[in-house]
């Protein structure tokens, strides 16, 4: 399994391609991600429980915040921002994650949509 | 024009629905916005630019990120999240934001989606 995916998707089952850390220049760049994913029928609260409980201290995250899809009963968004790819990286195997990703499985319908970022700035992110 | 649309659908000349700010007990609750926005060709940069500076100080405003998409050279990303919908609606008559919607409109090809979400928590956001 690629492990630079999202931890959402890991959770899912899914993968994502792996891509460069860096910026043509070699500076590190932040890495954000964009996950829409489907929990199985009234089931979403308790997804959302496991996916904010196994992520509570994750070093590299800049911002991590799952939501409800207004719409749609069903759908959590998670968005995510790290320092880089490597941290993302690093965080999987963390044991909180692993438990994460073990306890939320079950109650996923399906991965939706998957967006890989370069966030540029802006509110919410530790000052540079 | 629904003063309750996105900053950045505003910019764009698109609209939304209007949603209620307040959970069903009465507690408000946040308010969240993901939003798809494709740039004139070679022009993201400059609109990117445009939507950070124009956002910079908007109370109520828990988080604002804006991000490229690593994949489409057009496209970015604008994850926000509100501490409700009453302070959302009023960041859209801030001189900063108004003046970000009359520079940034005329660099925007589309608005491709855009999500309502209720941001349940995380990192990233103001302890509670």
């Amino acid at each position: 399994m690629d492990r630079r995916g999202f931890i959402a998707s890991l959770i899912a089952g899914a993968a994502l391609p792996a891509l460069p850390g860096h910026g043509f220049g070699g500076a590190p760049r932040m890495h954000g991600l964009i996950g829409k994913m489907r929990a199985q029928p009234g089931q979403r609260a308790a997804l959302a429980a496991i996916l904010l409980e196994g992520t509570a201290a994750m070093p590299g995250c800049l911002s991590y915040i799952v939501a409800e899809d207004a719409a749609d009963a069903d759908v959590l968004w998670i968005t995510e921002v790290w320092d880089g790819t490597a941290s993302h990286e690093a965080s999987l195997a963390l044991p909180a994650v692993r438990e994460a990703i073990a306890k939320g499985r079950p109650l996923i319908a399906g991965f939706e949509s998957q967006v890989r970022t370069r966030p540029l700035g802006g509110q919410g992110l530790p000052a540079a």
